[in-house]
């Protein structure tokens, strides 16, 4: 059978598949699985365009790191052809270990174990299954590799993992600013002393894709709706897990029964293959699916934080760069508390504060280094003149007050 | 509450919403649940990127109805705000009645009643609950009011609708063979004896849109693989409702229970408004979500259908001109049922036939009128010149003859 | 010196420069005098943006070239290093010898010889200057390699010369039915005997490019505005040549000069590297700035030519599908004369009849061959279905009667 | 006859013409003649697609112009059509003075004048021409008129001019990190208090549309071989202009002569409308053919510097923070004296040093006005958090140093 496949990518025009590793990888249920889960949760209820799956995503940021080991190569770079496949499949199971709405699954009815933990676990499957044919890829993942560019085009501040999504996101939710050039970063991309460096001439496309990423933060990961819309999710799952331990029984698919019934440690993940096992039958569909049902569950509160979220009637939220004091937020509470005919456990579904961060260039974490043309080495916030990276560099915390909308209709 | 909002569209840039009315019918529960319905059901299968929904599709045809009735004005037409209003509610809604995978679930479970009845009864419903503002909408959607180039713009052989799911459907899958010059077309588009009509120049872009829509068709929505998959989500729905009416307890939401556990007439459907509570919940999540379950099932023709569908492992499917020979497909069902040991009943969702067919242009459904320069109206096969046409009036029938993949690996 | 160079292209991307050799020609002054020549002459009358150049198309073709290089490597056929150059160089120089404004100028004043001889000499100059790297570039584009593949590429009825020019003329002018899907088209080449087929399943594709092509022809190449200013230059250069015959000293640059004042065949041409050395100084610049001081010409008849092309005051073009009769053109002929009071031997500068025609697909002119699933090989017009092929393969030829506004305007 | 027109453009789809007036002036030769000046003038030698012309740009500002009218309209302020047309006018005619490479030629040959003031003289006479129909226009552009969010959308930090040559020259050079969100920043525009304000919301667009621009500057506008090829035109005209005051004849159109040729002031401009006449006879074709020829003139600087434009050897260019010192400035005259042997006064066409600046945004000159949430102005750099704006708003100065390659290839 030939499994030279070529796939259809609106981002790229073709993303092909060049080995029988790399096919049958994308053939297991691990990966297929992906097809089922929204790269970006929520946010389609501001973007309607963002559906795209976190399996495009792979495979996406697969052809990036294709196209850069071609610039890397032209360039008079020595990489094997093990090498190759070792970091495509490295980035193409990078994110293997994400569940549905990641983040909110993570703090609610997955909370035993990080998405990153999980990933390595099936990583290690696969390998097994795969006759370790994948043990390169798994050095390159965890940066054991004796290559250490290799690592970085996987995961470092201007990988193909990161240039992948912000290609993609953009795209899918029409938010042109988030554009990068891509194909100029990479053509840029250069090897020195074993690690990854952008040349000179790179440093305005660098500069751009930091900016780029920052924009899509405030406008998009963080938006306002898109944040409301998570946070009433993970107050949803967390509630259902709380009624499940109390004794409920809600409805659910197997699997996400096996996550709201138990509370299962990482030790637990690793020892008992149950566990994986069930995770690794859940999607958008199952958390999708026990929502829409727990709208008529006779908890009151579920079925109120159920129906908030299929009608979109989503917490307001209110910003500041200062926290909001304890006075207007037990003053919401209370009169959640009346409006609502709450107990007093359960107001913090429905008034709570909480900050979000971001900042675009972290110094510290694996710096992205500019070959300069007279040959010497520079961070980017050294190389590009009268840098805007200082205010790229510099974490950005806000506040955010969010309550349910009746209170704000009441006021 | 300011209504006029705008929304992000990644194929159009935005998209205005333009009236409050417009703006609480997309915020009713029958739209927003369009969210949730992929537009081209198991097609991501082939073009992981066609993940968009009916809900954008339902907005972006708005959006080019907007488009035409400014084209239309600026040459001099009067169209009143309500007829405007009109217009756009109808296309909004022309296809609100669509279940999850609409085709398969039509032909299986929900059988009684088809999804256009499904949309007429839906806008009845949302017409009484706005007061009778739909009136002049739903009098453009049946093609009774007095200027009949409004019922042409949402359903005619160059409407909004085809218009919009091309692009559309081009955009998401990455076929760019489908693209066509909306924006010319509707440029072109005039009135002429109250029926909407293309003037001359315009004759390459809707021939250009015939080919385009056919190719679309062969490439994307015939696909073999797409077919294949909808064929095998048909046989799995049809197994399921045929256990459940058996007696087979099996796991469904409560409202895709509702339609595996009974068989419900058109006539039930309008005068029993439960059967509309529970179709107006259904959406891709909960067929999907039954289907990953069923894969445990004890029946083994469902497990192992539902399996099939999971892991990807579809029908193999051959495509041919003229019929399959009975011996043919006798054979292959005795082969089939030595292979997989399952009785006379079953072997039908292993091995089948069935025909594909599309012709991209009609000339009896609806003509597609050119105005000439000298002011004359022609069929546009008759002002092209040296048509090719005359092929695309041509209706094409393809055999197509599925069987399991078994059968295929096992010759 | 590196000249592994990247161009920016907003057509591709990037486009790659693989070899000293291909780095030199670029630097030519052959090459270089490219820029300066539009690729569709005086269309930018209609489509403002098609003001592209030969040059930047040489190079678009030569990217697609290596992708198409690529593609037939993966497939497993095996291409030299050498064949790889030559292939790109041959494509890289197709088109050297055009002049500006090509058909017009190879129809007046340098009306001895045609682009394709011309593009033959230069080339062979070339091979001399370069110590004949050109030799296998040559055989490829003459046709007497042994690979016929790599000639077809370059030039036939699915060519990387034509390919580029759909995509670019269609980017440049915004119409954006002339977008193919060239990556599709080339992702499904492969080779059978020695000869380019395509696979199977890019049918559809091929199908889109021809009529993709013919929309262009009739949108664009013949649309009847940029028509009218070429058959009006047309007649600016046949006067202006007249007059020169004559005696009259017209401005020009000296290598304008040169092909105004003498009438030069293709043994001049072969012979004396005097008239290449001047062809090879023509540009759109001396053309245009002529015209521009010829509209003060004493000469009444040169002097309202070039202000009619100047203040954009075409020929009005009727078009139609019988030839018009001697009498209209006769009268037309009169009135002109009246009207305009100039002498009869210039009355074929104002009013005049001509034909166009086009045919998308020539069965007889290098066939688009398929490469059936059965592994046959199959005419592109076989292997369609209830095809549009036929319609394609037509012959379309069109009359048109050209005469002064100014006649027009008098009716 | 219809004057309502639509034209291609591959940027947004189609422009409209929507009045009579708009028609007539895009017709007139002063208008026309944009068509023939290059909008980046030699910065296609760098990106081969950057041949667009300010024509192409006039039309797409003022189809922003168009939506942002309509925009604001929707937001519920009254403009009228006349103000429209009158913005509109202003917008397509803020550049109808520049000439041809339009900062060599104002350094050199026409140097008693700017454009800004051959602006202003070509639509007084327009305005005379066409019975006083451009008064409201003229008072839009000089801010006289009484609502000056008009003037802003026509010349202003974030006005219709520069979203249209940010998105066209990031189209043509294929500069992807010059995209801007356009259609949002737009959509966000709002009037306050008479003048333009962009919403809270907007902001990161703006950002970005300040990072856009200055990426521009420094990877587009003022790329190192773009700014050289300047220069050696600026150096070519000067020579020619200073050959022409000694009595040297060049080979010139007549218009180019009658610059070359005298000394003409601002003050003779307004009074003799000879030289009006002669600059709008100038476009591209006058200067670059005039450089073709003097490539054979038998001074031989102007020779050789004409040459090396046309053979693309321009000067090598080197970039510092720091001013480069004398001493290096005069060792490198002295080696290109010798070198090239050339007299003293001659030294400067082949040694000097410059200046280029940029600054992204500047607070001082007409602010970009964020309006906030709870109805307050902020300037943006006050808007934005943790802003990159301080960044933005500084000066980037450079020092370049140039000498002809000559220099740098003996060393």
């Amino acid at each position: 059978m030939n499994k030279k496949k070529i796939i259809n990518d609106p981002v790229y025009g073709f993303i092909t598949i060049q080995s029988d590793l790399i096919y049958d990888l994308i053939a297991h249920p691990y990966f297929q699985r992906l097809r089922n889960i929204k790269q970006l949760g929520m946010t389609h209820l501001v973007y309607p365009g963002a559906v795209h799956t976190r399996f495009h995503h792979a495979l996406g940021a697969m052809h990036l790191m294709n196209l850069a080991i071609e610039t890397l190569r032209w360039k008079g770079h020595h990489i094997t052809e093990e090498e190759e496949e070792g970091a495509k499949v490295a980035i193409l199971l990078h994110d293997i270990g994400h569940g549905p709405y990641s983040h909110a699954l993570e703090n609610t009815i997955v909370n035993g174990i990080s998405h990153e933990n999980i990933s390595m676990l099936m990583m290690n499957n696969l390998n097994k299954e795969f006759d370790h044919k994948l043990d390169l890829a798994i050095q390159i993942f965890q940066n054991t590799y004796s290559k250490p560019f290799l690592h970085q085009l996987v995961s470092g501040q201007l990988d193909t993992d990161r240039m992948d999504y912000l290609n993609r996101d953009s795209f899918f939710t029409g938010v042109s600013e988030g554009i990068i050039g891509f194909d100029r970063i990479i053509k840029m991309l250069n090897i020195y002393g074993g690690s990854l460096v952008v040349e000179e001439k790179g440093v305005y496309s660098v500069e751009k894709f930091l900016v780029a990423r920052r924009i899509m933060y405030w406008q998009v990961y963080l938006h306002k709706t898109s944040v409301s819309a998570e946070h009433l999710l993970v107050n949803i799952l967390r509630k259902a897990k709380s009624l499940s331990n109390e004794g409920h029984d809600l409805f659910a698919t197997p699997s996400l029964h096996h996550f709201l019934t138990q509370t299962i440690t990482k030790k637990d993940f690793e020892e008992n293959p149950l566990h994986l096992h069930h995770f690794s039958n859940l999607d958008d569909h199952d958390i999708y699916s026990a929502v829409k049902v727990w709208v008529t569950e006779k908890d009151s509160v579920l079925s109120q934080l159920c129906n908030n979220l299929l009608t979109r009637s989503l917490y307001h939220v209110e910003i500041s760069h200062v926290p909001f004091s304890n006075e207007r937020v037990e003053r919401l509470k209370q009169e959640a508390s009346a409006l609502l005919n709450i107990e007093n456990q359960d107001i913090k579904y429905f008034v709570f504060t909480d900050t979000i961060t971001n900042h675009a260039y972290k110094a510290s974490d694996g710096s992205i280094n500019i070959l300069m043309k007279d040959g010497t080495i520079n961070d980017i916030t050294a190389a590009a003149d009268n840098s805007i990276l200082e205010g790229l560099s510099k974490t950005v915390k806000k506040h955010i007050l969010c309550y349910t909308k009746e209170l704000n209709n009441a006021k």
